[in-house]
Order: structure tokens, then sequence, then C-alpha cells
């Protein structure tokens, strides 16, 4: 049953120093470890690829939040997906794709109860991270549990060409919902528009959010799918119709933000209009993860949904990939490919 | 049936202009209107007591609201009671008493179906404007149906001695929750502990609301039933436990802003604690009315309620009982008795 790796070294990404506001490259360090034998129970995994994620900003103050924050000097961790190459677990055999949370590193060793088994026949493995994966079920959730969006309504989605917002879009058009998106630049709005099938895209570098939003969706909002935060959550509550929803997700405007973050203005409108912003983590809501992947797994599979990923070769270019994907360099989920 | 009245004068509040910010008593007119004789369905009533809300100061602007706003030189509107001099609607006599819309003026002509009767044998009349009225409603509602309190949990209510949230608060006493208010000033901070049995309140003159209310609420909140908004929003959201709630009901700290008012600068916690605030406006919920007044008249006549109102005299003082409403000056619900 037991077959140990024999000793080796991983390559793995520490936190050097907290970063102030936008990280900078020599908050990180790439270093070698090496890496011990599987104990029982556990499987020694090599990482095919890994996940960055906006989330992952916050992990990285000294602050006491949803995520335990890395430790200065320790190495980070996130979403991986890797093959097992040691096993002392019998129900995880050598050979086996699993995913973890052990990322940012060439090598894990993983308890074998905390590693999924995946199936690269089914999809592609940076899926397992995407559209199948986190970013896949935050959407799928946030959109129809939180928000609660119906056939016939208008949806808001801001970060529309990133992980989360591209999914999410896709996913209220397919339930018959008017979609508009917002991202930054000419270039990702047609993207969304063209390729994702969004009604239409806003591109917030180009002028007011509330005017543009006014010409997009010129009744309303109904549900506002926030992935931003600041100015387009203001925009938004300027936007929602009465009784309007807003899953509030994620607030990428304000994750490297050294001073209190603006913040909307006009929440007055909250009470006249009945409105119902709430927060959500994807977390919560494990208990619908079988039916996650069943009803998006047969959507892909039916090719009725674009899953893109921009994916960012090698371990020592994963600071590159966070760095850019906080600034929106990226198109879809964000992945690194470990080896 | 029909039993006109003398051709007779009503003294009415104007609104003579708009506030800017703060109002002042220029911006109102104290006026005679003749009252013309009722139509057939219509009755003329006798007002005895008027309302006056801090919502009222939203419909002095020319802003699309919830609420229509007022028109500049004609009479402003509101709750009042008052009884029926004359009639022509066989269902609402002479005698009757009578709750409606058309406040702010001595006499009243209103459609019969418009009318609702009170009994004053039942409650004093001013009751029917405060605690077994709009304010009494919005409490309830937004504690039970928004907030959706459970016992043993922790309940922090602003403007605690007002017409809302002191039965805000006695309410969540009665549902075994701990209750904290917050309130201007010693006297009203005593007496939402001494007289309202609230476990504890914040004066909000006396420091940061954030240190008091971890003070108050060692372990945090789990419902937040704001009627302030702006700071008091903003520490409700640090204070906030995971999963926390908040009836966003009023925000009288931002009604005389000439300028967008603070705003709460944490939101980024509505994702980590998963918060969910919600606007509410009680007309939404009239379907409960009944069992609103069953429910919360039967505490009354229990004596397990405390209600109290400032009541000023005279129509001609109704322009301060208003403006001090807006700066605090009333405790518990601010009534103007007419006549």
């Amino acid at each position: 049953m037991s077959n140990p790796a024999p000793s080796l070294t991983s390559r793995e990404v520490r936190l050097a120093a907290r970063p102030q506001g936008e990280p900078r490259p020599t908050d990180f360090e790439l270093a070698e470890a090496e890496v011990p034998e599987p104990a029982e129970g556990q499987v020694l995994v090599r990482n095919l690829v890994m996940s960055v994620d906006p989330y992952m900003r916050g992990r990285m103050n000294d602050v006491k939040s949803y995520a335990v924050p890395y430790e200065v000097d320790g190495p980070m961790y996130g979403g991986a997906v890797g093959e097992v190459v040691a096993s002392e677990d019998p129900r995880v055999p050598v050979g086996t794709f699993v995913q973890h949370e052990l990322g940012w590193r060439t090598h894990s060793v993983v308890p074998a109860r905390a590693a999924v088994v995946v199936d690269p026949e089914q999809a592609p493995l940076p899926s397992c991270l995407g559209v199948l994966g986190m970013p896949g079920m935050t959407a799928w959730v946030g959109l129809f549990d939180i928000g609660a969006v119906r056939p016939g309504e208008t949806v808001w989605i801001s970060a529309a060409s990133g992980a989360v917002g591209s999914l999410a879009g896709q996913l209220a058009k397919l339930a018959g919902c008017r979609v508009v998106g917002s991202a930054g630049g000419d270039d990702k709005c047609r993207y969304v528009v063209e390729q994702l099938g969004f009604d239409a895209c806003i591109d917030y570098r180009q002028g007011a959010l509330e005017e543009q939003l006014a010409g997009a969706a010129p009744d309303g909002v109904d549900v506002y799918f926030d992935n931003v935060g600041g100015d387009h959550l203001e925009a938004a509550i300027s936007a929602l119709k009465v009784h309007g929803r807003a899953c509030i997700c994620g607030m990428i405007s304000a994750y490297n933000a050294t001073t209190p973050p603006a913040a909307p203005r006009n929440l007055g409108q909250v009470v006249g209009k009945r409105l119902r912003p709430e927060g959500m983590l994807v977390r919560d809501h494990a208990h619908l993860q079988g039916e996650f992947v069943r009803e998006v797994g047969q959507l892909l599979a039916d090719g009725r949904l674009t899953a893109q990923e921009t994916v960012v070769d090698g371990i020592e270019h994963a600071v590159d990939a966070f760095l850019g994907l906080l600034s929106g360099r990226n198109t879809g989920k964000m992945v690194v490919r470990v080896g």
C-alpha cells in the first residue's frame, strides 16, 4: 500500500513582507523546501496548475478575516490541482488527480481527506480551478441563491470578463435575463459581448458609470453582482429598481487600499427602494457542490458556456500572475501552470 | 344621511420654500383655507392630533422618492386623527374617530375609504400615530420580518428613545434578546435603560461609537436596527457578527445633508461576514396590519410596553415640533395636538 517518494525539494512562494497597498514583487520570495514523506493518511501531490485569486490579497494583511492570514516567511497557499506521486492512504492511490488547498508550491503533502479527486477526462485541469471550481460556484450561488434572479430581469455584473463575472453573466443569459457587464478597456468589453453573449458591456474607464449604466439599462437593474465595490456599488445603488438585490461577492477596488476606500454616498436609497445587498462566501454553500458540478458541468459539456483561462507558465511567474490579476491583466480565470 | 357642515375655514401648514439643508421656520407658512363641503363618499374631519415624522423631510425636496414631494405653496400632509363632523358616506357617520393621511391642517376633507376608523376607548388617540401606528408597525416589521431576530441574539437599535427605536427595543427584549440602544445625551440614555428596559444605551455624543459598542456588546451584534445611517451604520458593520443582519429603516443623519453624507468606509466587511442589510418601508407590509394591532395592542393593554409621546400643543407650533424632531428634541413619538 505504502509507496514513499524519494526525498525531494519543492519550490514554493513565500510571503516575504506584508504588502503596503499594491503588492510589489519584493513582498514575495521563491524558495526551496525539502518535502517530507507523506505520513499515514497523507498523499504527496506534484502540482500541475495552481490558482491565483483576488481574495488572496486579503490574506496578506495581518487582519482577522474569514480567511486566516498568511504568515510572513511562510509559504502561501490556495487552490491547486496535481497528480498523486506518493500515497499513504489507499483511497487516493498514486496516479490520481486531486484538487487541494496547498498551492503556491510545486509539491504538496496533503491529508487525503482534504484532496478532492478530479477526472481530467471530464474537463481540463485548469477548469477545476475556474468554471468548475470556486469562481464558478461563486457565480452560480451568487446569482441564483443570493441574487435570486428571475427570467426577464436585468442583471448588472461588474468585472464581467473575470473568472466569476464571465460565468455569472453567461448563466444569467441562460436563465433568461437581460445582462449588462462592465469591464476595463475596449478589448474586454468586446469580448464580454461578442464571446460571452452579454447584451451590453460598459467600459468603466470611459466616463461616469452611472450615466453609462442608465444608457445600457434605461429601465434600471434588478440584480447587481458586485465583484468591485466602491464606485461600482454606488452606481448600482442608483440604478437598482425598487426591491433590487445585490450580491456582494468581492470588492477588488478596495483590496490594495491603504486608507479606507471610497464608499457609496447614496445609501439613503437603500431605504426608499428597499434594496437588499447581501455579502456571500462560497464556502457557506458547500452542500450545493454536487448540484453545481452536475448543472454547470453539463452546460459546459453541451457547449453552452465559454470558459476561458489566462494561463501563466511556471511557478517563478506566479507572483507576476497574481499582480496582473489585481490590475486586471487577465481574461477569465487566471491560473499558473506549475510544472 | 347627508349632514353638510357650514362653510368653515381651516388653518393649514404650507411649504413656503424647499429647505436647503436644515429647514428654517421661514420655509413654512401657516395659512387659512376655506374648507369645501364633503362630496359624495367624503367626510369632513376636525383633526385632533397630527403626526410629524422624520420621513417628511424627504418630501420637502423635489426628488423622486417613495413619497411624492410636497408642492411649494401647497399644504403639507401626513398622518392625523380626528372626529368626523360631516359625512357624505353612510359607513363613516358623524361622531366617528378616524385616522387619515391629510394632516398638517385643522380640518380635512377625506375620502371615506381612506379614513380608518379608530376606537378612542382602546388607546389614546396619539397612540394611533405612534405605538399602534406607522412607527410602531415599522418597529415590529423591521425587527421580526426584516431583521429576523431570534431569542438570545444581541440587537443594537439606534435612535433608541425615538418613536420607532423605543418600541423596537422593547419588542426585542420581550422576544428574549439582549438589547443595546444608542441615543443623544445622558437623559435619553437613562430613559432608554431605566424606563424602556434596554440592557444598555450608548450616548453617541460621548466618543467613538465603535468603541462604546465594543464595550456594550463585547461579543458583537446579530441584528442592527438602523434609524440613523452614517457613522452609526459604519459602527454597526464593524460590530455585526458573521451572518449579521441590518434593518435599514431610516437615515435621519442624512436627511438635512446638502452634500452627499458620510458613508461607511468598511463595506468590505459585508463580504467577509456575509452581512445582509435590507431597506424597508412599512407600507410594503400592510397585509400584516391586523396581526400587528392585535399583538402590540395586547402587549400595551397588558402593560408590557411603555409608549411615550412628546405632545406639542397647537397647529401654530407644528413646525417647531417638526424641527425639534429633526434635532432630537423628542422622547418617543412626536405629535401635535391640533385643536
